[in-house]
């Protein structure tokens, strides 16, 4: 097969607004390849991936990521490395190749497995895809008491572990953080799993995360994920250092796969967490998933948009066993609910389980891709280099 | 002061190569701010830096970067401090931002100057600027002949430093690579600085790249810049532990400070090379100067477009005596000669003396940005949301 055409789907909601909440727009891609159509998701910012596909060259190492990509032989997951390499090398100072390139990689692995009727994660080497159990991705309540809310009723929705994350917490005090964290564990019930994310408000400090350390340890948190910048290796080390009874959680940053390794050896986190809609699709996270089990850390899936980047965010660690949480985004905003014809819901007992069908097993809704349109129109010199598809 | 407008100029040579030349392209933003203007330069793809400045909002952690820059207050290099990290935490996921972030950056120096009558370098805190050695950075030839010419005409012109690098090198035999290296050598004369730039052309792979420690070691290279990904630490480190009598150089992909340590802590090399219109502008690069003296580790710009971003570059290690090579663009294409009414020349003595006037002390020419200028419209929804100014 040869890469025929690619095309972007930009998509939002009627109203963005400043919620920490990634499923208010999405960049969807369509590549076609041997009569055989792959979708995949790019994840954040449309325009700016759009721009990245379709921009003039800079100079031979600034080439736009298109410039790899059509034309390009797809006949085996060598073909897929061959053309990151290719992207890689040939993008090296687009800064925003990565995240355009994820979302066409993902498509690549969903034509392959639909050419050979297997799902991505057996293409990948796995001989069985584990149930995993999906923990709720909520933000913080504006108060105490709606945190404490948001818990009971993620536990009767039938979630055995929630994150709590963003919303009020690292920005006002101490005592106010507390109050959510107990908030938090006594909504979830004893036998939760409790998991906090704060969104990097500490910056690269460490005293301010570390006040916080005796309310995350007293409600058993699991684990705390990114209080620093994403680069921040030796903040995520320090405060780990401080505490034995939850590890470091990161990586969602990560636009390669050796970002995500230097968190593993240097920021010392427990549980690597991936998007694969940012470190370039499927091949690179699975290769961190291979590095987190070889260096005893949890991998991860980060996912906060439709169930199309869920099921692609699943298959790098569909056959580990042992590497059981997955993110499960659970208030998606209406767009993302209605990007797919099909969803990965929860089974009888609360489990997630991975797609068996070729490729991501995730059909795309034609209509909620026209619903949801956002017209693009970029023109050079006058003359148009990108407008948005119909569907 | 506050910062009014922000306007981007897309200026590029009538045709661009694949070359590994930089100069092909630029990106020049212009900021008003209290009835000064000041000029910056962003790295690399122009397309998709405006789009990182103009995009919609895709949530609350990716905002474009001009919901953090236009109205902001900039009386002092705390205000640039705090504009960068509201770019930091609000862009956090639009990949391409610092890029945008970085020429915006300039410019505000480049007016807090104007606004005080004092170079850049006197409001990074340095007393005196010292002269720089500047190294002429050139392609290797296409044969080891056409390298030992270019070798000798760089000296012929005056400089004691030459950079070959990218062209052929590491992409055939051992042996071509050896000719080139020695022909490089005999070109320079015996007393020349010869520095080598492998353009990440071997990956991760350390052995490969090891094949051409004894013909850089017999040569007296001083240093081997970023043999390998820039994300490869653990590669660099490995590499360099296998010679003594040279350093290994890397940095200029560093889109925020953590980078760059990380290269100095992780990958040992001994120079680190910043580039200000990628780095987040001049505040980072000076931070990561800090922590090189700190470290034992030499500062080097990475400057490969006009002489406003050779100004910029060499602001944040001007007062470092010990830090004395500098990278100059000694070949651009003419575009980035045009772009500038003045420019940043060798003195008598070969060296480059860093302007001390205010602000960044280099004039745009008007004529240029309409002489080279890409008209760019982008449109959502019909609604223009960019069409490329007029100077």
């Amino acid at each position: 097969m040869k890469i025929d055409a690619v095309d972007f789907f930009y998509v939002a909601m009627p109203e963005v607004t400043t919620d920490a909440d990634g499923s208010q727009d999405a960049l969807v891609v369509r590549v076609a390849a041997g009569g055989h159509i792959g979708w995949g998701e790019c994840e954040a910012s449309p325009l700016a991936s759009i721009a990245a596909f379709v921009t003039p060259m800079s100079h031979g190492a600034c080439r736009p990521v298109s410039a790899s990509v059509l034309g390009a032989r797809l006949d085996s997951a060598a073909d897929i490395d061959a053309i990151a390499a290719k992207v890689a090398y040939d993008s090296m100072d687009l800064l925003q190749a990565p995240h355009t390139w994820s979302g066409i990689e993902m498509a690549l692995w969903d034509i392959l497995g639909k050419a050979r009727g297997e799902p991505v994660w057996k293409l990948l080497g796995y001989q069985k895809a584990f149930p995993k159990t999906p923990y709720a991705s909520r933000l913080f309540g504006n108060t105490p008491q709606e945190t404490l809310e948001g818990g009971r009723s993620a536990r009767a929705a039938g979630f055995k572990a929630v994150k709590f994350g963003w919303g009020p917490f690292g920005t006002g005090s101490v005592e106010d953080d507390v109050a959510h964290l107990d908030a938090a564990r006594e909504g979830l019930g004893p036998d939760g799993i409790l998991l906090v994310d704060a969104g990097q408000i500490f910056g690269g400090d460490v005293e301010a995360a570390a006040k916080r350390l005796p309310a995350l340890e007293r409600n058993r948190t699991t684990w705390f994920e990114e209080p620093f910048h994403a680069g921040a290796l030796g903040a995520y080390a320090a405060l780990g250092a401080r505490t034995s009874s939850f590890r470091m959680a990161g990586g969602e940053a990560a636009h390669n796969s050796y970002m995500a390794e230097h968190l593993i050896d240097f920021g010392k986190v427990g549980f690597v967490q991936i998007d694969c809609g940012r470190i370039g699709g499927i091949g690179p996270a699975k290769a961190v998933a291979d590095y987190a089990v070889a260096k005893g850390v949890t991998y991860v899936n980060h996912t906060f948009t439709s169930h199309l980047a869920l099921s692609a965010s699943l298959q790098p660690f569909a056959g580990l066993e042992a590497h059981r949480i997955c993110e499960y985004p659970v208030a998606p905003r209406q767009l993302a609910v209605d990007l797919t014809s099909n969803h990965i819901v929860p089974n009888a007992n609360g489990e997630i389980v991975i797609p068996d069908a070729p490729g991501l097993g995730i059909e795309i809704s034609a209509a909620a891709l026209e619903r949801y349109r956002i017209d693009v129109r970029i023109e050079i010199d006058g003359k148009p280099i990108f407008v948005s598809p119909h569907a």
